[in-house]
């Protein structure tokens, strides 16, 4: 207490030390080298940098970053003592989790962008940032262009959190809506997103959802009070999503989009354990909706707060510029913080009491679309919708292109409110009929009601 | 300082006094006796009310406020010296003032979501503020459900900010978007509006878009760090906008929204004063954007920054709910500040240097769409661009729907790039044309490019 207030006295200036030097680290300096004088106007703290940590000197990065500022050995910035504050923004859950405890153990306050470091290692770095009284940030980890943490945190400060879907993968948007708008296949709108540079040559971590994880995780987290880990965390990704799917979506006004989903279930006792579905998937949502009408790169986060009502945040999730924005409000707020002596003014994580549960996927309940490929032949739908009936599971409407006798043809069913385990029961029952003849596809319907 | 030090010291709970019991001083007031607890264990701070000043106890108001907290002597509100905070909820510019300045001077921190006040008396009010050392909250003032104040202030304070589209009035927003689904009148719209609730039975401070320059006005001082008087603000509202002409845009691709507008100018010379384009009139913006899918009584906020690109926020703009939400998040900021000794934290205003200025309207440059009432017969076309030629002035496409000869039939022109002065005054000059027969309906476009 009476250090950060000494330290209060004297500051009026705060010296950043950042550690990476590339893409964002450039961007993040850029930013700061355009509009850092109207920043530390506005804060009434000088903004400066110390130093930054780089891979090489010469490595490819957009901006220009001074040479006298360069340091090819991270410690030397963590440890320089006229260093307030470090940014890590080396990426990956290894040496970066080295670099911020450190700089935590220092009492330096550290702002990344680093969702799969929270994602892995959150609560070890929460603890080690109130141990040593020194600050975590993080708001450019999750959409960088949308300040989602700070609204969640501080703008919703009196909301509980029904709802949140979130669509925070810019590659998998750009996918879909491609497939969407040009009727393309998934593979050759990838390809192209590749050669393009929207997708990376190893897309796994943002096709398959492992991204959109991480960042739901986060947000789950901060809404829930408990922290989620990512086990517990229901994860499909986008590459069974097809243009048929797409089509048919269409036909009934619906798009498709791979969200983050943040549920509080329902419980009956006012004693239980809240408990909360966290999961990531495709889901068919209402054209109407503006969720709907988030395309290409963008990002956006839909939050219900019990209060609040109804919001939507939209931005740009990834690139340079957009997460030098995030990483910039996270300098404000530490530069601050350390003039005011308030380090842990909005501390880096509050669990809730009682804490709360990921609920298990099958108990999740949804709507779903299903496509089945069947043979044209009468009284199939009466079969499957038999096996369904025995469920108790209730369908709100059908889909049944014209085809030629015995020939496999697209069935589509739009089911009513059902248990995931049960559905996954139901269509592991019908696959084994003689009359289906490929795997039943099945993608979620969330109505944003 | 050391006050503020010593205040922190003590600080466990704050105490508010709320100025105002109707509609929304129960909303918030419900809302805190809902998520009040939770709101405390997220700031470490108990949050309290300790009085509530009520025009009459039996008032309606949706929620009850206990009889216990309850006076009609709202000075005895403010002077209670157990009161950290005053909420003030009464709306107007006259004994809101009083009640702001008579807390203020008495270093208690205000909350307001009064924006007829801000506009009218913001500058005095943030004086009385900056020399009192109590500072002045008011995220409630523009679009409740959407934390756009502490968005531009905060999470975007690397930004400079060089376009701001809003749609910030519920009520134009609503007809505007019935108008549109139902291809209905403006005034049966407003009658229907008027009969549900949704607009005043003295509709003018929403529909000629003055409480919409209420708050474009807040948010373009805060963007551009020059106070924005309502005299300097370029006004139209939306009752000559007709069903014609929402049909029309809907042809050409667009839909017609009052927006609130804040457009950095481009100056030739960087020593010059910055000059901004500050207005609310109604405009045809592109179907496929996401801002033109904002419908019924919600609010959005388009902002660009040159760091961030294009964000969108989208919620609730009134409503005691909505309301209420950004009246906690006041409160969280406030009962922060008080705790860690803070209270300029974020001050109420912060000027840049040097001030800027804002651009006549007769200087700003857009599009246009074009209504003419012509005569149906050869050569009117012709003529008319001629007129707009003569004063440079380009035409992009014509929809000139079939009539009969000698008849009055709608000519629409979309009109490139011009300053508003030109089109005016060509538009006088053509208004006067015999072969025209009604004065022009002009709207301006605004591609969001």
């Amino acid at each position: 207490m009476i250090q950060g207030i000494l330290h209060a006295l004297i500051m009026r200036q705060l010296n950043i030390g950042m550690i990476g030097g590339g893409t964002v680290g450039s961007g993040v300096f850029h930013a700061w080298d355009r509009n850092g004088g109207l920043m530390s106007s506005r804060l009434g703290v000088k903004i400066n940098f110390q130093k930054v940590a780089v891979k090489a000197f010469d490595e490819p990065r957009p901006y220009p970053i001074p040479r006298s500022l360069m340091t090819t050995d991270w410690q030397s910035v963590v440890n320089d003592p006229n260093v307030h504050v470090v940014i890590e923004l080396v990426g990956g859950t290894g040496i970066a989790k080295t670099m911020a405890l450190e700089s935590l153990k220092l009492g330096k306050p550290v702002i990344t962008a680093n969702k799969a470091l929270l994602s892995a290692h959150g609560e070890e770095l929460f603890a080690a940032a109130s141990r040593y009284g020194a600050n975590l940030y993080y708001e450019a980890s999750v959409a960088g262009g949308i300040p989602i943490i700070k609204t969640m945190r501080e703008a919703f400060v009196g909301n509980r959190f029904t709802h949140i879907y979130g669509i925070v993968n810019g590659t998998c948007n750009y996918i879909l809506t491609r497939m969407k708008l040009e009727g393309a296949e998934f593979a050759d709108v990838l390809a192209d997103a590749q050669r393009l540079g929207y997708a990376e040559a190893e897309p796994s971590l943002d096709i398959d959802g492992f991204d959109s994880e991480h960042k739901i995780g986060i947000l789950a987290s901060l809404a829930h009070g408990f922290w989620v880990k990512p086990k517990d965390i229901h994860v499909e990704g986008i590459r069974h999503v097809s243009k048929q799917d797409m089509q048919f979506a269409g036909q009934l006004g619906y798009t498709i989009k791979l969200l983050g989903i943040v549920k509080q279930a329902e419980t009956g006792k006012a004693s239980a354990r809240p408990r909360v579905q966290v999961s990531v998937y495709p889901a068919l949502i209402p054209n109407t909706h503006v969720l709907a009408n988030v395309n290409h790169v963008f990002n956006a986060v839909f939050v219900r707060g019990d209060v609040v009502g109804d919001t939507l945040f939209y931005g740009r999730g990834a690139g340079k510029d957009a997460t030098a924005s995030a990483v910039l409000s996270d300098v404000a707020d530490a530069a601050l913080d350390l003039k005011h002596g308030s380090k842990d003014r909005v501390p880096a994580f509050v669990p809730h009491q009682p804490a709360g549960a990921v609920m298990p996927i099958g108990e999740a309940i949804s709507r779903y679309y299903v496509r089945f490929s069947v043979v044209d032949r009468p009284g199939v739908l009466a079969k499957i919708a038999a096996v369904l009936a025995a469920s108790k599971i209730g369908i709100s409407s059908v889909i049944q292109p014209e085809g030629h006798e015995g020939q496999s043809v697209p069935l589509i069913l739009m089911i009513h409110d059902a248990p995931n385990a049960a559905m996954q029961k139901a269509l592991a029952k019908i696959a084994k009929m003689p009359v289906v003849k490929a795997p039943p596809v099945m993608i979620r319907v969330e109505t944003l009601e």
